[in-house]
């Protein structure tokens, strides 16, 4: 059974950076990593071989959409996600908590202790979403990271409720780990026997919650990190609390988790973000951002005047023949000038969404690719001063 | 001065049809061929690349969309429509004739002798298009084949009004043709001195009109024939008529048609009219059809029931783990399964729209490859029997 393996290559001295690989059953992913999102199992406009040559090691797919639309079921049929999308290199899951947590707002959802009951964002119709049945679901899809299924605390609650939600998180992990324990050995799950889909580990990450407050996700990083898992996603954060909070929450945590394990940050990754996350100690992290904004006509720029984004709608680019960015690479900066994007943008032509996206992934990744040398190099707070 | 040249290569015994190849300043066109259209200087979805890798070897853009966004103040800065939209192989641009008469329909343009005006779809303003900015634009967007400026007759008109409106068709033609030799010769134009481009050979198709009438569209033919123009475009034609009454009007012009000259047929492409307008004679043709139909989700498939279009939408396709087509061996077909690509178009996934237009572009482009080995062979209508 292939393994699930993390090494640790570089550590920076005067932060707590640190360059690793993790080894999945799919391939290796070079840490720290942008994680791109695929929510319903599509990076939105590429095609595999695009998120590949982006530089994309590893994507994020939701299991609640996948859990929707197609279905399981379909999923199954495939033999997993890989050979229904198309994609051979790793993906990583999620749970389904953070959509239960985004459905919360709108009275569609129902939490107790047993799990999350649900209507479909879709046509309606009710759900239930248990630690099992996530774990089920994620190890149906076949994933090489899985995400524990965690109560996604909201900012701004009491202390009071911002524990009872950990409590529930951490009962959650505990029933998350039973049930993906009980699927590497095959055993009858459900209604019916799961079989793992292949011969090959799919690690399961545990989660801290805790809100804002320093004793709580003290005590969370304490219980996840004693639980072992195969590595710990920090959750409930970039839900509404500042930068600054987001970095304490980081210091406080990140020293108690086991050195030795990944670290995903969970639905964080903008430019300025991704700095203070990697200096904090964090190895991979996912955001719908960088995508959903090239969609918008916001692109990524090489500067050091701390605007790296650029609104290519903008009449000023309409004449412009250089590309988005002078020294990019990609797929897109080698081909297209800004004058003919914009043109795309103006006509809403399904093209220009592309050759964006295209553009900031590869431009993101192409920035975590210096950020890993620059660690290597111990020059990684230069590189910080030249950016921000 | 890179010259423009028609070669016939192959001549059916049993119909019209004929294999040849059109040398343009921008590469060779094997003919029959289809012309996809990219409206808006983008073939909707594709990347000029996937134009290319799905056998494409000339396309369509639109004069008056050009005109109107971005602008060929836009066009002039990059030194034509090759180069502002990284595409180096042939383009045919129309003169705004076409859009003239769909915008007719909304009572937004005024028709005089001189020309036409109109107002921009987009944002009101007034515009003035003439045979002589017609081709002056083509110039500009620097095409390899343009279009006379012509008047494209409503369906169902009286002949009375069918003559008229040929008849300035006819005068449009002079001017237009007169407009062209003064680019060519470099001479002064309009309100400043009109270069070429580049040093190469832009030309020009005469436009043959008079509706359903036998009478108008043979004088039409012999008209345009007359006046020496590189090629044959016949317009007029998939505005409103029967398939039966398109195929007359074939039967009328081409015969009068030089030979020796291609014949592209404006606005017609589906699978069933191709065979009817290659044995016809027709060399091209180009049709929004099977591009927008792949955004709806209707693909092509191989088959001998004269059943040649799929729903990928529909719920059947839901589980299926075969590509669309499976003899096909476009990108889609060799990626994906009709269940992801269902998939994809139910929660309305940008990839969609690409992959089903990658297949239908191929689908139709390795169609005609087929019948035009099929005319060298002798079995054209074989290949048609067995299609229809």
């Amino acid at each position: 059974m292939k393994q699930f393996r993390f090494r640790i290559l570089h550590e920076d001295k005067k932060t707590k950076a640190r360059v690793g690989e993790i080894r999945t059953p799919h391939g290796v992913i070079k840490t720290p990593a942008f994680v791109p999102v695929g929510t319903q199992a599509s990076v939105k406009s590429l095609t595999p071989d695009e998120i590949k040559s982006s530089g994309t090691e590893i994507f994020f797919v939701n299991t609640y959409h996948m859990y929707l639309r197609p279905g399981l079921d379909v999923i199954k049929k495939f033999g997993g996600l890989h050979r229904f999308m198309g994609w051979d290199g790793p993906i990583i899951t999620d749970s389904g908590g953070f959509q239960v947590f985004s459905l919360g707002r709108s009275d569609l959802v129902k939490i107790t202790d047993d799990g999350v009951e649900f209507r479909s964002h879709w046509d309606g119709s009710k759900h239930l979403f248990t630690p099992e049945s996530a774990m089920e679901w994620q190890w149906r899809l076949g994933s090489d990271i899985h995400i524990a299924f965690d109560d996604c605390t909201a900012y701004g609650v009491t202390h009071e409720k911002a524990r009872t939600s950990m409590e529930r998180t951490h009962r959650w992990a505990v029933r998350s780990k039973e049930a993906n324990a009980k699927f590497k050995k095959g055993l009858t799950f459900s209604d019916e026997k799961v079989k793992p889909l292949e011969n090959y580990y799919q690690a399961l990450y545990g989660v801290v919650q805790g809100s804002v407050f320093e004793d709580l996700r003290k005590e969370s990083a304490m219980f996840i990190s004693f639980m072992d898992f195969d590595g710990i996603a920090i959750g409930g954060v970039a839900v509404g609390e500042s930068k600054k909070e987001m970095v304490n929450i980081l210091d406080w945590v990140v020293p108690i988790l086991p050195a030795e394990k990944p670290r995903h940050l969970l639905g964080v990754g903008e430019i300025d973000d991704i700095f203070a996350l990697v200096a904090a100690g964090m190895d991979t992290f996912d955001c719908v951002l960088p995508t959903r904004m090239a969609r918008m006509g916001r692109v990524y720029i090489n500067t050091t005047n701390g605007k790296w984004e650029l609104d290519i709608t903008k009449k000023e680019y309409a004449e412009d023949t250089k590309p988005i960015d002078s020294v990019c690479q990609c797929y897109t900066c080698e081909h297209f000038s800004r004058a003919y994007i914009q043109h795309l943008f103006r006509v809403k032509e399904l093209l220009a969404y592309r050759l964006a996206t295209i553009h900031n992934v590869y431009f993101i990744n192409s920035l975590l690719s210096d950020i890993r040398q620059a660690i290597a190099d111990g020059s990684l707070l230069d590189l910080a001063k030249q950016w921000l």
